[in-house]
């Protein structure tokens, strides 16, 4: 598969106008492409632009509305209740981070809990639009399930990313995008494509023995990191963003792959937190490059290998394709344009 | 080491009088004995009120200050920062989730961020604590530095251990309670008085070599679960717990097996959410009744050993302790009544 170039605006405008032409009004396609647009940036291209065909093709079949009217009910001060009214995940991820934003810049802290929803992307754009504005995120989504609970044989849980993430007034925030399955699910599927086997340890058959075998691990299960504690923090990740909002969690989440028509029902939660209520930007400032040159002073195991911190790697692919063009599959940038009618102008 | 069973007002009022002959005021050993008798009555005894003579001998030798005037500062309605004023850990963390709970009940969520602490016991009995009244919370410390950045030599990280927890009206909460190393370093304590090898992946020696020799590994370093994921954990546990609160962070952190004389200035982060904000105390019961139904229900790999929630051990050995008294190490007994000054009557 060959790569394309593409500046970060035109790559925003060419996404924006596609799901604009799926049916989304220009006021909330502008956002949901936005969080695609920094996913690729951020060269997590597999939930970057490429899932905007992905989303308007269950959009076709009745399973996401792409006119949902999404709203925030306050209920308290530092908290929001958010309905996602089956719209595009991305869309209703911002309308969620923007109520949680509202409530901790009036009372320090606030939170959202959004159901009704579907894929919102990666988590790592939310973080990093808090961070951009000051805030310290906890984010967490559930997902199609497809983990088994830590020595059980069945699929209850998904692959729950949760995300951390703490500003650097005027410099780089330090983000964690956490998914609780050792290896993603789009890694063997593409190890399956290529003929090639898997490490141990990613995977299980349908009956719970462990397989390297694509085909058996795509037919079974993902194994969590960490044994029974990425186990552990997925399930209370469901907990947190599926259950406590009123969304499905569990098994009552619907698979989009296996049935695109059928509502997902997935639960966001959003925690922001104002550090300048917590001390001054300066002294904010001091203190994480302190902490990064900390970190980053570590003799390292592999000379060729400098100790890295969380995000480090997805902020270097930031500064480089904003630089010399973000890099997007042919094939989805051909995807794109034909969605917008035509190869971009 | 034999086993004395206690019933937990006895221990909780050994505890509390042994806190106070070592200086602590009545209305402070109160809360900070009632978090260890938490820990023992969950198993953790390796955090339970066989900490309280360590404590001591730190307060003894200056290193913690038992008549601290703990203070919580209101900094915005959701927010308050604690100064601990090097006081004993569990009261700081009482106080801290107090101040965190009083926010949550006016704005809905509430979070505190604690400096100047010390050890304050482990995670569970806050989140229990906070699920009693309907809290859900998000809990996080720095500790003691064992752990090496992914990829590097050399301590820089501590243990930071993380906890989740949310409520089941009526019915026992679900709680997570996360180290962030492979294996705790008591266990690699056990493991070298017992002349045993350690598991491989717990630890490495001091060039960051794997190393299955217990004494290696207490002179290198733990290894945090699921690798980079792992490490990832704890870098973020100790910006938000550490690096926020005003307190120490990374090697900053002084080791208190070390430098007992020394002020460690440990951070801790309570996050709070009031679940009734968020819909009506009932239907978040059935709810978590059918989420646990779910999980529970999962064929286990092995029929023995059927699929367990976090915190489902700890609540069983809590039920089970309750009826049948509190197993406490003899010797921490005896230590605890020689505090105390005399056998318990």
């Amino acid at each position: 598969m060959t790569d394309a170039l593409i500046a970060e605006d035109a790559l925003l405008s060419l996404a924006t106008r596609a799901l604009v032409k799926g049916g989304m009004a220009g006021e909330d396609a502008a956002p949901a492409a936005r969080v695609l647009v920094l996913a690729d940036l951020f060269g997590l291209r597999t939930h970057g632009v490429g899932r905007v065909a992905q989303y308007l093709a269950r959009v076709r079949v009745g399973g996401i509305d792409a006119r949902a009217p999404v709203r925030a009910t306050r209920v308290a001060p530092g908290l929001a209740l958010v309905d996602g009214a089956n719209g595009i995940g991305p869309l209703v991820g911002v309308r969620a981070l923007e109520a949680a934003m509202a409530s901790a810049r009036e009372v320090g802290i606030g939170a959202a809990f959004a159901r009704a929803s579907n894929h919102f992307g990666p988590i790592m754009p939310y973080a990093y639009i808090a961070a951009q504005e000051g805030f310290a995120s906890v984010i967490g989504t559930n997902a199609t399930t497809t983990i088994a609970p830590w020595g059980g044989r069945g699929t209850r849980l998904g692959n729950n990313p949760l995300g951390i993430g703490v500003p650097a007034p005027g410099g780089d925030p330090v983000i964690l995008d956490l998914a609780m399955s050792v290896a993603a699910r789009a890694k063997i599927r593409r190890a399956l494509k290529d003929g090639a086997a898997l490490p141990e340890g990613w995977a299980t058959d349908a009956e719970g023995r462990p397989t390297t075998d694509p085909a058996a691990a795509l037919g079974g299960f993902l194994l969590p990191f960490g044994g029974h504690k990425g186990y552990g923090l997925a399930l209370m990740v469901d907990l947190l963003s599926g259950l406590l909002s009123g969304a499905a969690y569990l098994t009552h989440v619907r698979a989009w792959d296996k049935e695109p028509e059928a509502r997902q029902d997935l639960g966001h939660v959003f925690i922001l937190i104002d550090t300048k209520c917590l001390g001054d930007a300066g002294a904010l400032a001091a203190r994480m490059e302190d902490f990064k040159r900390i970190v980053r002073s570590t003799p390292a195991a592999d000379p060729a290998r400098p100790v890295r911190l969380p995000g480090d790697l997805e902020l270097e692919a930031m500064a480089r394709q904003r630089r010399h063009g973000v890099a997007v599959a042919a094939e989805d940038l051909a995807a794109l344009e034909a969605l917008v009618g035509g190869p971009v102008g």
